[in-house]
């Protein structure tokens, strides 16, 4: 592929990506429902804008390779329709959001009728890994594939990319991935409140965080953002501990129902989420949940304060 | 503190202590009520061996300093009043197993009684981590834990050992730390047996694993060892799914229970351990925690020929 | 209502419920699509037969009454399009089956569009309910739910009707009704493993369920056909443990899911399902379900034997 | 035995035991540590009184039978010491309370060593049960049961009592059944909320639980009483859903632990209790726990006014 792509979708994600690929060389151009997210993203990620789908298919040279990185469901809908009427025959469309697997199948079929390869590519970092690196997840048509990979090669950390199977196996991973998440962040979580609540009063949390971060069989990412978040608030005083959830948990217990798989501990894990947001307060392990996702998507956190 | 140690309990834990420390200088008195395993960590340490307790003790100059890598339960008992004989005032005893913390907290008291002082140092990171760097979790009394420190500081890895408090505290932690992975090994079991048995039949898991472990938010040393796992054996071929259970897990559940901390997610973990070992065979996920228990602690993994 | 009706679909609860009609003087007019049915039906019901959908129509007076008892999905769907060729405008179909109530409601539209009314009712008590007596859970049309209410009124027991709201309120309730029972079974089935693998080694079970039958808190239909199992085969011996579920248990976990309600009681009961077919045997809980199951229902129980 | 007791223990059950049994022509002594409940029991249940245990002891012929109905924990260990010193070889005591089957089973044998038997009688059916009928699950010496036999049968439903075995197995079957009745009501808890926050918006709860308690497979007394507590309060407004746990779910789930018995929705339903005390509200599934626990078993209900 040529070191050209077109972005739509320039907020935290998208326009990290852009900037990201304009800093190793790319020629990005960029569009958004929001005139001002592309006048951001060219001032900060020094792209190109667009003033709609069909302007930046223009400015693309064929076979063009278009990211987008939108909000799941209609949003998605509106993007593919639009990039359908605006590509041509051998031009690639990435879907780098969280959508439904049984959606981008669909989604698929309907762009190679116009000979358009539509490529689902699950992506976990968060906003910080689309400018240093992410984890991304591909499913979709191999040619497509094979043609675009540099692309995810740039994208991604080491080893952090690969293509799992026919159209929808990208989100499909993705999807099974958060669901993972979703249940060692409640183990985790039910862990810090064992250690806040528990037998002994005054254990240092970012401690605990930290050595379980060095050397442990627990060490992740994850408890690594659990030090940083008590390093914060040691105590999350304050914290409202309500854990919204996004589609990605609520599919994967979905299809774990239709699959006959029997997942009990991912399907707790989005049920306690649901549970946390009941009420005025939440546990502590709700709490914990609150402040990690901060850390990793940079979602805000719910304050008594409101 | 000096570079001398007395290291009680051999096996795959104690010899790689001892090993370890031997390689950095110490000088280190080795005991086992297995007189064969003395000799082999006399040859493969460069240890010392001893007799028995009170000849360990009597090659040791005090104040004095005794590691116990022993199995937690009656094994600690006996070799605890041993050492309250054997040992003298201003001596320190250092329970490095996984012994459940409301009896931590007797023994400690026990030895005080003879001035000796008990130090609990929960330790992850299995034999390699003996050898390479482990994560200590430390309870007991302060004084002890000021003159040891150096000790803990050369047997872990950077920033991975604490003091957390009283008597039992390190065990504490420990146990907590051991009913997060229990329900974090748990998470990653359902989720590649959605991946397995799922909507996607050809999916590497491998490969899944590889790319979780790079720059996603799931990235964890429990993917590293999926990783490693599927390496080995893709698809987890005559592995009988028999997940066994250590104390750690059930002392976490009934901690929680007495606590009034709603652990639902670490008892559903737990608890599907007991459930794996009925019957014959086990999910996807079963043979995913017992693949995952011989990677990270080198325990056996049953497989179908028995 | 005139007491005549037609019955489509002749199984064990379709034809229990022509049986009882006629008892109590109904004309009914029963079809199957398995022929041989349809004798059965005569002969045993003393029901008249249809040939087909049509016939039966015409061997009705206007306003008709159906009440379909025919399996969900594919079948009801086709059934309800042959009735709404074969009914006139002031019909009324009741779906007595076990259907989705998101299907329900659209096949109620479709059937509004020709002036035909659907009721749902949902129907629990198996078909020795069907006989003397069932519990049903209504929904649809108001006026047509009047104009049939005598019909519910001679098929229920004392008090075990209802009409709770619009097209597919009933088989919502019903679904729930199905939800809730599969926890309930779980929760008898925990216990008795308790009962029989745990401190105690001869206590008889069969006299414990009598006695919680008999002044309990837990006292219940479950627990008086948990007696009847246990009277039967007082270790469930030779019991396989595989425990099917039907559609109900996965709409309940899915609609909670979509309705934001955290039902991790009823999740983990369905998932426990699932769990207990993997393998050759199950747990002593699974065997419970197993036998409650064909106690209540005259579900086969699959035995070692196959 | 003869038609005279002591009880000791005038609460809501033991005062309704004695009343039950002078009804029935019992000569009844009883005994509480608060004087004022002696009174009332005198008044109301037409009893004679004792001022303390020595007396009530004094007051019976031998040999003796009395029955403790008494909070389990120290208040029956207290009783139990002083009824070892009262009390003569021969002699009958019936620990009614929800004593911990493992202390049972030590007082047992103290008991035994003064030569008086213990009989554990773990009692269900609550206050109003006490005056019309319980269900008793016993346990202890069969010789002691057998001469107290009569009692159980006046005191019981029809088919409501039974002796399952050696010391504590009363008490076990007792405790295993309140921790089936946790998780039955947390499926009726979760069903109700499915059906007041779900999918349709004006179901009639007080007539789902009216139709669900009559014919339908989860009929129970849990679906009776959730019947009269919307009869009272058809939304549960102003309820607090704060849902207390006594001991007994607690040590299920420890057995269950120890007994390597996966008893996860019965834990699940214990940490949904401590779920729901904590923050300000609760969720739905929760107030129908408190109103249950109310209708049962005559305990308070918060309400937000406090």
């Amino acid at each position: 592929m040529k070191d050209e792509l077109g972005v739509i979708g320039l907020g935290k994600m998208g326009s990290n990506v852009a900037k990201n690929l304009v800093g190793q060389g790319y020629r990005v151009v960029g569009y958004d429902v929001d005139e001002e997210a592309v006048g951001s993203a060219v001032d900060d990620a020094d792209c190109e804008g667009a003033e709609n789908v069909e302007s930046l298919a223009d400015a693309l040279e064929p076979p063009r390779t278009v990211w987008m990185s939108v909000p799941h469901g209609e949003p998605v809908d509106e993007t593919a329709d639009a990039l359908a009427d605006a590509l041509e025959e051998g031009d690639t469309v990435i879907d780098a959001g969280n959508s439904d697997f049984r959606r981008t199948r669909e989604r698929a079929e309907l762009l190679a009728d116009e000979g358009v390869a539509l490529l689902d590519a699950g992506c976990s970092g968060g906003p910080s890994g689309a400018l240093e690196g992410l984890s991304i997840m591909i499913g979709g048509d191999a040619d497509a594939y094979e043609r675009v990979e540099p692309l995810f090669d740039d994208l991604s950390v080491e080893g952090g990319y690969e293509h799992f199977g026919p159209p929808g196996a990208g989100h499909y991973v993705k999807m099974v991935h958060n669901g993972v998440e979703y249940a060692m962040m409640q183990a985790i979580g039910e862990g810090f409140e064992l250690l806040a609540e528990g037998e002994y009063e005054d254990i240092d949390l970012e401690d605990v965080a930290r050595v379980w971060s060095n050397g442990s069989v627990v060490e992740s990412r994850l408890t690594r953002l659990t030090r940083r978040a008590f390093a914060r608030n040691p105590r999350l005083e304050g914290v409202k501990g309500h854990v919204p959830d996004s589609g990605e948990g609520r599919w994967t217990v979905e299809t774990a129902i239709e699959n006959d798989v029997p997942a009990t501990g991912i399907a707790q894990s989005l049920f306690a989420r649901y549970r946390s947001r009941v009420g005025d307060e939440g546990t502590f392990a709700d709490k914990v949940l609150a402040v990690l996702r901060h850390e990793f998507g940079g979602h805000d956190v719910e304050t008594e304060d409101g």
